[in-house]
């Protein structure tokens, strides 16, 4: 067992901190290197996540059993992790199916050119959606990363858009036949491995998830990360993926701006944006408290420069990170001069609808003061909003400064 | 008047070319600089675009009347507007307003934190409906350039969509309400001038859409440089408008990579993205004619080095580009070299479903050349899908080579 | 006077703490959007810097006196300013000229396409550099804004480079000649007014200054958002310029990635380089002193949502963010735990030359132990360096978690 | 032999392009997925080359034999490679080391924080400059693809740039002491595999270049994609490199916005600046003819979806894009029209001095029509440059439209 970091805050159960089993498993190699560790077993990473108080794991089939493994192995494979689950108590609340990293899916998955990959994709998925729900999971989650092009002619995206709908209508249709209490989470990511990705943000996935037959079953897995690639903020679209009740399941990690896909410890890209992300999830529900409840995944790969110590110390970073600025999150909320500013910076008046109760667009039409004899001088050279000293405030209860 | 450019390609009015008040007439003040160039007159430009074979012209409110206008000197302008129409013929296909210039809107319109500026807003945009209406507008765009936030904490933004909606919402009762034969446009936009942008993308505003009240009544009005401002492929953006049904308009302009608006003349940015895009607006319908027939609308601003000469050239630059692509484009569809390259990278097999006709998962489950007899190595150092030669022929046409 | 954070940490003159006229003077007028505030005279503006012990002020000849000033405008402006400094005893370290607002400038000063444009700029840096001498500055920024082109086609970059020169050279000679005791720094951007602009980084201006016949005379005002906008670690870029001796002053401010020129306050953008950058400059001396001893510059802009009382807390936060990242950098470098940690990591063994004393390669090649018999396969799996756990001990000081 | 493109403008010698042997024998590996293709044999891939009139062949020591191979299994490479060099005639103008794949590389070569590995390093180049200068090779590429960190507290960048400049100076001098005739091109990239590199930019590089003890032996290696991945202008940044003399050698390839390295074929990515440094290449030298003479090199990819059939058509297409850009840049230098709209921009007179003959800063400052009788306001809505028609021109040109 490799030391588990004991300074306060620690994980508890109640966190329901999960990892992938490619993160801390990832061999680092990457583009321009070959793998700088060696393969971590399945047994023994579920007995450190267990020792470090994570709730549960995650993975895609490929990484439990190899591509192209017997009936035989495979069985073997999950086996072993069904015993050490029982031992740990650990759960398997997602998991997902590797359609990217063979030859075949070089094209992508449901939306591959050949329509015979397509049909060995789907059926790839169906075989691990028996196995989710064996496991227990109740998310299943479809990050198409080879669905895609380089080239504007080389893929017809209208064509690819209505495969990837086939595809999750069938799925879905699988799992409403089966009894099974699965959902599907969609994660959307910009470009990387192909130049451009089919439904790159949370947006487009959003957007998707409307064309299909079953919307309710459907919803995103949105990455800190593949959003900050696009130069979004990820804050801003978890909010909206809360507005459209679709946040089902996310990708916790870091990311240091518009390059390749960094997936760094969570918090170790964009503090601030970290923090802001931390506090929408913890206290941006309707009353104030979790906004999210499900669990709080890392999906990130520990530097290539790390051997197996560096690689647990990662793991404990990850929630340490998370605890950290769930602990100054609530700080934040706490402190009288914070509630004051949000007020001057009418924060909460955004709440409160435009129109009066009962008000219909002839009752505004007919209110002078809102139009008539409104002072729109009065905004220049006055009525500040005060955002900067409010974010001023945030990044010092960010820095531990009040 | 100022010469126009009769080189063939030239524009018609079949064309459907279509530019904004505020285009040509940028007086080219910008954040480091004051204005280069004079105030455009409207009846001039009008004029100056008839001259062209230019379908139509756009405007904002505040474009053709001063904020804050009494409402005699509002209507001198629309009745020499009105004037100038009758005597070219030229249309006015789309209205929209400024929520974005006055200091009033410096946190924004639909969604600024004071909901008295809300109020305003809304009263804006109803006041500028009528307008739209009775110049026989079709489409009534909503650029929200100022409702985001540069901090995290500044907005609330579940509450600002809540508000967006509730705007929305409100806007398209009266629309129907009142009989009028417009459709709602949204244009996405990532950040600037705000940090970040409420609904930033093509893909956000789909999802936005799905939760409106008239979701019929609200589409799309994409711009070029704001989707390629997140290093997104305009292209598929479109193509996935076109698969929600939702391309009501577009705004056509060139951007050189993730930066700042450049609005440069169209085509004039990225090259091969706008040759795939007309490409795909031309020949992307199911029978491979026109996939948009609404306005080929340009919103971009004369280079701040031009003088009126040269805000001209730009004008019939914009055109002559769409047209030499289309050109271009034309040519590639019809080369027997093309259709079987596309053949060989099976671009048209995406359109054939994945399962076979009458088939299920239950029957795909029993196929077994689809899994368990499928050849997946096969796909290794073989299957190669010729996308590379596919798009050496798609640039050699884009390029007048073949 | 607006009301002064006196919360601590404080800033004292010993921070030599400097502003741009040109930021808290800032009006708000944007690319988008007019002004949302009133004209900031002079004398006040010095007063409330002193009021908050700031060191100095800086300026543009434009921000002082309007261009086109007659010269007894100009001298009355002057001669208030002087009174104000004598009053306060704040101090002008630096000036720079204003060669980008005015539409001669349009196609940039010293580089412009037209000859008669660059000879007029020449002048009006020549008559700025006596009222820099004048007033005790020691730095004369040089920021060519308008620098560039939209256009490949557009501008002879080697030319442009050969008038850049030309111009610099000529400025030297005056200055060597007069006597005065100023230096020049180039302030490297990316693009922003232009489409790209000369010399965009800093490594760009550091091989600019090795072609110049003064070079000891030009060095760098490096300027953290334009960095920034090119994806570039500012850190990094500091560290650069320093090891070439260059750092002559510094632009302090906020930028949220690869977008627009935000800036924003110091340390609202990216919180973890901006730590870096202070750890840097206060403790990346060769003794792990100061690295940089001249005026920490803001050069920001208050966010157009503020009216003039949130400007003087934007001011406020500046000095205050750079004072906090002091602190949390200080902490760090003295954490025995952080020390152990960059011993183990051997951030400290860099410093040691990779040859051994009196080596050269010839004793290099015959040390079988760096070669024949290096064993590189224990770097598999093993001799992690620990980068990950650094970087959570950098995190846990800069959120004051230790 | 796989079928070559004939059709004309077809390579012939004297265009001297080169390919890497990493090129077309990249297995398409990625960061994530395995293999899509076989290993490419060197033989076989020099007849592929020589059948093209490919002028040359460069490599890095591990593409040729294993790193880690015996004294015996690598002469056995080189003999291979000799051979078939004697049977084509092709060349080797390039060699390189590859400091970044092996784990023993994983904090970097030359500036790893351990000094063991840097010492390792050292040596793996100096015995890479006896096979270059063995094998006729003119320039030795140094791409430091691991020189960098993720974190700014894991590498002293100071540090780091000492043990680059003494191990750049060391090899320095082993080849002039050896009668090498060889020089060292740098080539910049700004990130990945690395969060950020050291010398990111060309400009970095150049700045570094001088601080070197004989700057005179090392030059640049720009590669287009490198410095697009920072949004800048690849045609301004080899203009700033021919200013300083410091062209050495070129990578040719394509990239598509900043996102990872895409490495694309040549002209497949941003074609309008492609199309402009084709022009600079062949048009750009003080008397109009080449501003370079060496190698045209590609260093791309071919996509992870193609088969050897399209590996070696996407070898022919690098060149092919290349010949078309040459044919369309004569075209537009030859243009009366271009000419002429050339000198309505003033491009040509950026080349004229500032000053007139003989002219100091004292006869500029007597010249009263330079500034006190200078009509600066002429320049509003006047003295346009004409820049959009220039670039409509240079577009029509590229599109083979004129």
């Amino acid at each position: 067992m490799i030391k588990v970091d004991q300074t306060s805050p620690a994980p508890t159960l109640e966190d329901k901190f999960t990892f992938g089993l490619w993160t801390f498993g990832w061999a680092a190699q990457d583009q321009f290197g070959s793998a700088t560790r060696a393969h971590v077993d399945t047994v023994y990473a579920v007995e450190q996540l267990a020792e470090r108080n994570v709730y549960g794991m995650t993975f895609h089939d490929d990484d439990l059993f190899a591509f192209g493994s017997t009936d035989a192995e495979r069985q073997a494979e999950i086996d072993r992790l069904k015993g050490a689950l029982d031992a740990t108590g650990l759960k398997i609340p997602m998991v997902t199916t590797n359609l990217f990293s063979h030859p075949v899916f070089k094209d992508g998955g449901f939306t591959s050119n050949d329509r015979d990959v397509r049909r060995f994709a789907v059926r790839k998925v169906l075989r691990n959606l028996d196995l989710a729900a064996e496991l227990g999971a109740e998310t299943f989650v479809m990050w198409g990363g080879r669905e895609g092009a380089e080239y504007d002619a080389a893929k017809d995206i209208q064509g690819a858009l209505a495969r990837y709908r086939e595809a999750v209508n069938l799925l879905s249709e699988y799992v409403l036949d089966q009894g099974y209490s699965l959902r599907f989470a969609i994660e959307p990511k910009p470009n990387e491995p192909r130049g451009d990705i089919l439904l790159p943000t949370v947006g487009h996935a959003l957007g998707f998830i409307e064309t299909l037959e079953h919307p309710e079953m459907v919803g995103l897995n949105p990455e800190v990360g593949h959003e900050q690639m696009a130069g979004l903020n990820f804050t801003a679209g978890i909010a909206q993926a809360l507005d459209a009740g679709k946040l089902f399941h996310i990708d916790l990690n870091g990311q240091r701006g518009v390059k390749f896909d960094q997936d760094l410890v969570f918090g170790h890209g964009d503090l601030q944006n970290a923090f802001s992300l931390v506090d929408l999830l913890e206290h941006g529900g309707p009353n104030g408290g979790q906004a999210y409840t499900g669990p709080r995944h890392f999906d990130y790969k520990p530097s290539r420069t790390e051997d197996p110590e560096g690689v647990w110390r990662s793991v404990d970073a990850n929630m340490r990170m998370y605890l950290l600025l769930k602990e100054r999150a609530a700080a934040f909320r706490a402190d009288p001069e914070v509630q004051e500013a949000l007020a001057a910076s009418k924060v909460a008046e955004i709440q409160q609808p435009t129109l009066n109760e009962g008000e219909g667009y002839a009752e505004l039409l007919a209110d002078r003061s809102a139009y008539e004899d409104f002072d729109a001088e009065a905004y220049f050279d006055g009525k500040g909003f005060g955002f900067v000293r409010l974010q001023q405030l945030a990044l010092e209860h960010l820095m531990g400064a009040r």
